[in-house]
C-alpha cells in the first residue's frame, strides 16, 4: 500500500510536494506573515493544475485525519493560511496556478489562476488598457484566490467595492474534489443559488479556489490626490459626505487616519513627512483625511473642482487644512505615509491588530466610546486608529503603553 | 382541535386572510399579471409584521401536506408568484409590510420592510437628498422584497448592478419560521458565511425576506440623452465600449433595441415615432442604441462631452445617425419608446419572453447564431431582440408570424 506522501508526489511530481528536510522553504508555508503563528506541516503539496487540487483534495479526503490549509500567498494577518501543531496537515499552496486565462476587452473580465500575485492581476488588466481596481498593500505578494477567500477590500472599496462586488465568477475545487465552475463572465446569472458569493469569504473552509473572472473597469485618464485636517472624526465623516455629493464615483479612495498613527510613521521613517501639522494652534490632535479622485476627463477641470470642494468644507468648518498633491511624486508620498503606518507599528512594537465595520453614521461615537472603555483597561495604550473611512472601515489598533516591553 | 385557517386568522386578524369568497380579491393573487397562470390558494394571508410571517411559516410547517409561496407585487412574468392549482397552497403576501424603518444619510442607506413598491422605496430615498437607482418597468407595483427574490435588473445595472449589489442586509423568515437580520447597513461584514447573497435570487424558495438594507448614492445633478442607430449589433457593441471609455460610471444606462422592436412600438402607439430611420437608405434595418449619461458636475460640460463622444463614434463609423434629447421631455419620450415594447408585443399578441445574460464579447455572434437557428424552426417568427446592452442581459423575444393566429 502507497502512503500519502507517495500518492501526493505521484499526482503533483516529486518536486511539488515539500516536507521537513526539503531546505528552508518549508518554513515559508508554516509561519505567518506577522511570525505570530507557526505550525507543522504533514507536507506542503503545490498543485499545478485544477485537476490536479482535486486529486489532492480526493487523495487528502481518503486518509484518516488529515486535514488541507489552502494557501495563497501567505500574507493574512490572522493565522488562517498556516497550518496548526499536529503534524497532520497538508498545506496546499495555490503558488503554481498562475496563468491568465484570457482578458476580454468588449466584456471588461478578467480570468486567471488563483495564485497569480494581485500586482500580477493589475498588471494584465493595464495591458489591455484596463483597469482592475481591487488594491492593498500586500499586493507584491498576496494572491487573487486569497484576496477571494478572504473578501478583501483595500483602498478603492468606497468606489469599486469589496473583491466580492468585482467578481463575476469562480472556479472551486469542492471538499469532495469536484471542480465546479461559473466563470462565464456574465454580469447578470440568476441561475439557481448564488453559491459563488457563498465560496466568497468562506476562507478555503468549502472549497479552494482555482481560477476566477474578475470584472475590469476603463483607466482613468486623470488623478487628484488631497490632504485635509479635521479636529474630530465627525468633521471627517461630513467632509466625506460633501465630497461624495461632489464627486460620486469620482472619489475612489477616502482614508483616515489618527495623529498617533501618523505620529508613529513620522518617527520610524525619517523621509515621511505628513504635509499638515498633527496638531491644532492649542496642541489638539488632528485627523488626516487622503482623498482620491480618479475621472475619464481631464485633470485640469477635476483639479479645480476638488480645490472648489475643498475650499468649501474650509468654510464649512469640516476641515480646518487642506493641501492638494501637486504632482504624482507628492500623490505618492501621501499615501506612503498611509501605508507606511502598519509597518511602523510593528518597528514600534507590541501591538493588537483590529479590522472593523461600522456604519458610517455611528463611527465616530463608536471610536470615542472605545477608546475611553479601552484607556480604562489598559491605561496609557496608544490607538492607532485608521483606514478605509469611506466603507466605515477602520483598522482599530492599539500599541501598548510608550516603554512597555514585548510580550 | 382548531383548523389551519382558525390559526391563521388568529395570527394575522381575520381581515388579513383571504379565502374563496373573500370576493374578487383573491383573484389578484392567484393569477399572475400576464394571466399566463392561474392557480387555486389554500388561503392567501398578509401579515402585518415579520414576526407574524415567521408564526404563519411555523403554523403552516405542522399542516399536513400544506406549502407557502411567498408573494410580493405579483408582477412577475414566470409564474413564480402564484399558487399551483392543487388548492394545499397558501399564498404568503408581504404587501402588509410597508414601513420606511431608517433612512441613514451619512452612511446612504435605506432600511424598508419587503412589501414596499419599489417606487416608493425611490421616492424615500429622494425626500432624504439621495439616489436609490434600481429602476425597471414594473416599479409602480413590484416590491422590494421581490426585486430581491429575483434579484432584479433594470436599466442602470451597467452603473449600479443587479439587485444583489445594491442589498448591504436582509431581514428574513427562514423555512424554519425563525428571523434572521444582517441589517447593519455595513459596506464590509466578513464575519461568517455570506447567507445574504444565498438569499438574495433564490425567490423565496430558502426563506421569506421581510426587510432590506440598500445602498442609496448622492442624486445627479446633470443628465443627457442621447440615441444612436447602428448598422449591426457588433457596431453597437463598439459603440458602447467607446462610451464607457469616456464616461465611465457618468454612463448609468445603455440600451439596445433592434428594428423590430420599435416598428411594433410605432404600430400599436400613435404617440410614440423613433427619432431616427429604423432602417438604412438601402432599407436594411438599424439596431438603436438608448444611451443615458449621468453626473455630479454640470449639464452643459456633460452635454457638449456628449456630442464629442458621438461625433467620434460617427467618425469612427460604430453609429450611422445620433441623436440628443434636447429636453427632458424629448429624454422622458425616448425611454418611453424602449418601454413601450413589452406592452406593444402584448398588444401584437402570442408571444415568447426570454430573458438572457450573454457576454458581450459573444452577444452579436450570439444573436446572429440564434436568429438563424429559429428562423430554420419557425420559419416568419419575429425576433423582437432588445434590452440592457450593458450587462449583456436581452430581452430575446420572438413573436408569432404576423397574422399567426393566438394560441
Amino acid at each position: 500500500m502507497t502512503t500519502l506522501l507517495d500518492d501526493l508526489r505521484a499526482l503533483v511530481g516529486a518536486a511539488h510536494v515539500l516536507v521537513d528536510g526539503s531546505g528552508d522553504a518549508l518554513a515559508g508555508y508554516e509561519r505567518d506573515w506577522r511570525k505570530r503563528y507557526r505550525g507543522r506541516s504533514l507536507c506542503v503539496v503545490l498543485p499545478g493544475t485544477a485537476d490536479e487540487v482535486a486529486a489532492v483534495v480526493r487523495r487528502c479526503a481518503r486518509a484518516d485525519g488529515v486535514s488541507i490549509v489552502p494557501q495563497g500567498g501567505n500574507t493574512g494577518l490572522v493565522g488562517g493560511g498556516v497550518p496548526d501543531e499536529s503534524g497532520r496537515q497538508v498545506v496546499l499552496s495555490t503558488r503554481r496556478l498562475r496563468s491568465v486565462r484570457r482578458v476580454d476587452a468588449d466584456n471588461q473580465t478578467i480570468t486567471v489562476e488563483a495564485g497569480l500575485a494581485l500586482q500580477e492581476v493589475q498588471a494584465a488588466a493595464a495591458a489591455a488598457g484596463l483597469l482592475f481596481p481591487l488594491s492593498l498593500a500586500s499586493e507584491g505578494s498576496c494572491t487573487i484566490g486569497g484576496n477571494l477567500a478572504t473578501n478583501a477590500g483595500g483602498t478603492q472599496v468606497l468606489r469599486f467595492g469589496n473583491a466580492r462586488e468585482l467578481c463575476l465568477g469562480l472556479e472551486v475545487v469542492t471538499a469532495q474534489g469536484e471542480l465546479w465552475s461559473s466563470l462565464h463572465g456574465l454580469r447578470k446569472d440568476n441561475t439557481g443559488y448564488d453559491l459563488r458569493d457563498l465560496f466568497v469569504g468562506s476562507e478555503g473552509t468549502l472549497g479552494i479556489i482555482t481560477a476566477v473572472t474578475m470584472r475590469l473597469f476603463p483607466r482613468p485618464r486623470a488623478g487628484v490626490t488631497a490632504w485635509a485636517s479635521c479636529s474630530t472624526l465627525a468633521d471627517a465623516v461630513a467632509l466625506l459626505r460633501r465630497l461624495r455629493a461632489a464627486f460620486d464615483a469620482e472619489l475612489v479612495g477616502c482614508e483616515a487616519m489618527n495623529a498617533a498613527s501618523l505620529s508613529l510613521v513620522e518617527r520610524h521613517f525619517e523621509t515621511l513627512r505628513a504635509p499638515l501639522p498633527l496638531a491644532d494652534a492649542a496642541g489638539a490632535p488632528l485627523w488626516s483625511v487622503l482623498t482620491e479622485l480618479a475621472s475619464p476627463h481631464d485633470e485640469s477641470a477635476l483639479r479645480e473642482r476638488a480645490e472648489a470642494a475643498l475650499a468649501a468644507s474650509l468654510a464649512a468648518g469640516e476641515a480646518v487644512d487642506v493641501a492638494v498633491a501637486a504632482s504624482q511624486a507628492q500623490a505618492r508620498a501621501l499615501w506612503q505615509l498611509r501605508e507606511a503606518i502598519p509597518l511602523a507599528q510593528g518597528v514600534e512594537g507590541l501591538n493588537i491588530k483590529h479590522d472593523i465595520g461600522v456604519p458610517l453614521s455611528s463611527l465616530a461615537d463608536f471610536v470615542a466610546a472605545a477608546d475611553a472603555a479601552l484607556e480604562a483597561v489598559v491605561p496609557g495604550a496608544r490607538h492607532i486608529t485608521f483606514g478605509h473611512l469611506g466603507d466605515g472601515n477602520l483598522h482599530y489598533n492599539l500599541q501598548a503603553p510608550a516603554g512597555a516591553c514585548r510580550l
